[in-house]
């Protein structure tokens, strides 16, 4: 078995024997998208574990928050320090590794996700974050901002309404920059996908302007890489399609019990045959496998070390945009508003929403990075910031954001805003519309003010230190 | 002019003219939306006014709730009791007329609408109750229960996500009794829709395994008729989409202002000669429209008569059903649940879930009508009926629907279910994921038990008696 399979199995069987420890949790859902995850974290994404706040890093979203162990098993194998035992701890309170991944908790963990759906709208909101920033910061040579945003999702997050009012979106701007990677398996807890979803999901997202690639055999991470290589030169958003098997290389392979309760010990005993893994204990994982994914750590410090040259190069020939820059990137207003008079000064009645209205456009005034829009409200809502352009595939330098008739997105979306950094949304909608929205208000998108004990700022000097020996693998 | 562009022409005028006396409101849409609306109502519906309640009428929803004044327009035209005085109260404190039409307010409402896309919703659930319902009751030569569901719906139901939810599954149900025009008039109220819309709504139905029928002069009623007919020998669920313009015949056509604010009475007296309306008088109907309309009241009337006949050939020829039909149709439940101790026994300690998933088996073993299922997580809630078949295109008897990861449409089907009338619904989720549900959840599915004094239960004696009078048109 090659290296590289061998992370992708390393990643099954963390996922599996996780689930089992902790006696519950999803461990079909890793063991069939493992591929596409390695595809993506291991040849295509660019990032660096040791900085995973580097602002040019390609984002990672699991809308099928419910595999988190997928996110964890690639946390821990790909240096951003989660620790053995941290995986040992899956679904232990305080632990690193909760059932469903939380941002602001676990180091690399990009957005919380969990509710099927809100993942794909946080994604696309990371997306148009990222074509709004290099609309306004890239210059001639100076790509300062130039990264893609990757999502997986599964059959669950396409069922759900908010995936079509995203993607919708996505398609209409032209969102080329976005890959999100369709786990199809064809199963959901109450049996086969067939028996309350029998759309042609391929062809709904051709409907919606995207780009997409159908991978026959999604259990091989090169065909899924492939993909992820066409797809990062399409000028439209692209889904890549994997069929997919949930609880892959298990009993259980193919079946509803693979998705939501742990394998049990004796199959993941035949798993581990299955799968030709070399390590009987539980958790253990072979040298190999860490010697591989340490090439990935590598090419993401070089990455990150040659934009950082790029950027100071950038800094010194724009120095007014750097300026710019420091301010949008900053978590603190540019201005104190608290002792700003003119911003609450009004004269006599108005209506709630004109003083809203004329609020919004002071502070716009006073806030260069503001990001925003309605739900197709903004006339009444007065939330239009006058002479600040509309955000659309042709004008990216908007600011002025159409969500279109579609709450519950936008506020997801706003959070994938958010949670991108380097600008400040906001949206609006009348209040009685704000019950669509609200399980994507409720989520979090900023670290917790004081920061909990557990929540570690630097990975372990050496990736592999905490990790069990083991036999070394056949190539 | 045809007596029959007349009644159109009506519907146009007296939507303008409502809005315009309200001083508030939308006229654009039932101005675009009125030759669908009268090929639905004039040609193809089958609806008795004298009886809103008959059990096989068709159903109609109004998804654009905000576009009331068609629904009101059409209500007065074709009998069922709101007057020339009840449309001048448009939009005012207890009137018939309120800003959406109202459940259980105005006669001929068979759902409230307004939030956008929850009343394909409830369409769908209707459609599924006459798919079941028909199932259940009807035998060779005797379709007591054979009726079409007609919804007309807007670009903003196609952008919310619910639209997605509902009408993928409906493809996967293969309800091809449900009717769905889609008014296409490509306004929304921050512009053109191609600034948040630009998805190619046919293909997207397509891919939900609809028919799709595109009619191009969606201001002509008799091509949308057309394309009924067609719809109607269709094995799946049929989209209509007629290309309208909002505010048709005003100085507003196509115009993002023709949404929401009154036209001015100097465009609709411009409105009046572009539609060579042969009233000034507001609210004017010359006699011809009426004579029109009556004639669709009196086939309403023969339709139920015949059906009447026919249901009670079935009751005769099968009493046993004709018993349970009665039970299943009846407001009441067919059993005290209050004295029914066996219901509550419970021994010892168990999981909520756990009794409650028990006591819903107990009372499905009571009520035989009962037709509801989880949005993918029945296992976990515990919602199954114990064999009591699934629902789904093959087999239309079964009482577990599987609604897919689909909480919001969920929620609306179900009060689309319990609003056709014949099956007592129920869904779950996780308690957590209904905030999911929320907005379907506020919605009327009752009547309120005192009726308001306003509510009137029978048509006037003659439906011109107070109507104003008019010059005789030409035909």
């Amino acid at each position: 078995m090659s290296k590289e399979n061998l992370v992708v199995n390393a990643i099954r069987i963390l996922a599996a024997e996780g689930v089992q420890k902790a006696k519950s949790g999803h461990p079909g859902m890793p063991m069939g998208a493992a591929p596409a995850a390695y595809a993506i974290w291991g040849k295509e994404m660019k990032h660096n574990p040791a900085d995973p706040k580097w602002p040019n890093r390609d984002r990672f979203v699991l809308s099928s928050g419910h595999g988190s162990m997928l996110m964890y098993s690639l946390l821990h194998l790909f240096g951003y320090g989660l620790t053995i035992e941290d995986l040992k701890q899956f679904r232990q309170f305080g632990s690193l590794t909760p059932g469903h991944p939380e941002y602001g908790h676990t180091r690399g963990v990009e957005t919380t996700t969990g509710p099927l759906g809100q993942g794909i709208a946080n994604a696309v909101g990371m997306a148009m974050a990222e074509k709004h920033l290099a609309a306004k910061f890239n210059r001639e040579g100076y790509n300062v901002v130039d990264h893609y945003t990757y999502c997986i999702l599964g059959d669950g997050c396409m069922m759900e309404g908010i995936s079509h009012e995203a993607c919708s979106l996505a398609g209409t701007l032209g969102l080329n920059k976005l890959i999100a990677v369709y786990d199809d398996n064809e199963i959901s807890i109450e049996g086969n996908t067939d028996i309350a979803f029998r759309e042609d999901v391929p062809a709904r997202f051709r409907a919606y302007g995207w780009n997409v690639i159908d991978v026959k055999e999604g259990n091989c991470y090169k065909q899924v890489d492939a993909a992820l290589k066409l797809a990062k030169k399409s000028d439209k958003p692209t889904l890549v399609v994997t069929h997919t098997a949930i609880g892959y290389g298990s009993p259980k392979q193919g079946m509803s019990s693979a998705h939501g309760e742990p394998l049990g010990e004796e199959n993941i005993a035949i798993t581990k045959k299955n799968l030709n893994w070399p390590c009987e204990e539980p958790f253990g994982v072979p040298e190999e496998v860490y010697e591989c994914t340490a090439k990935t750590i590598e090419k993401g410090k070089k990455a990150q070390a040659e934009w950082e040259k790029l950027f100071a190069e950038y800094s010194e020939k724009f120095p007014e945009l750097r300026a710019e820059w420091d301010v949008w990137f900053s978590d603190e207003l540019p201005v104190d508003l608290t002792k700003d008079e003119e911003l609450f000064a009004f004269e006599g009645k108005a209506a709630t929403r004109n003083s809203s209205g004329v609020t919004l456009n002071r502070l716009a005034e006073r806030i260069p990075n503001l990001f925003g829009g309605s739900a197709d409200l903004a006339p009444s809502n007065k939330s239009n910031m006058k002479g600040k352009g509309d955000f659309s595939a042709e004008t990216p330098d908007g600011q002025n954001i159409h969500f279109g008739v579609r709450e519950h997105a936008m506020a997801a979306i706003c959070n994938g805003i958010k949670l991108h950094g380097g600008l400040r949304p906001y949206c609006a909608t009348f209040f009685v519309f704000s019950d669509y929205m609200k399980n994507a208000m409720r989520m979090p998108t900023s670290s917790p003010t004081t920061p909990s004990a557990s929540a570690r700022t630097a990975p372990p000097t050496s990736p592999s230190s905490s990790w069990p020996a083991c036999a070394p693998c056949p190539a």
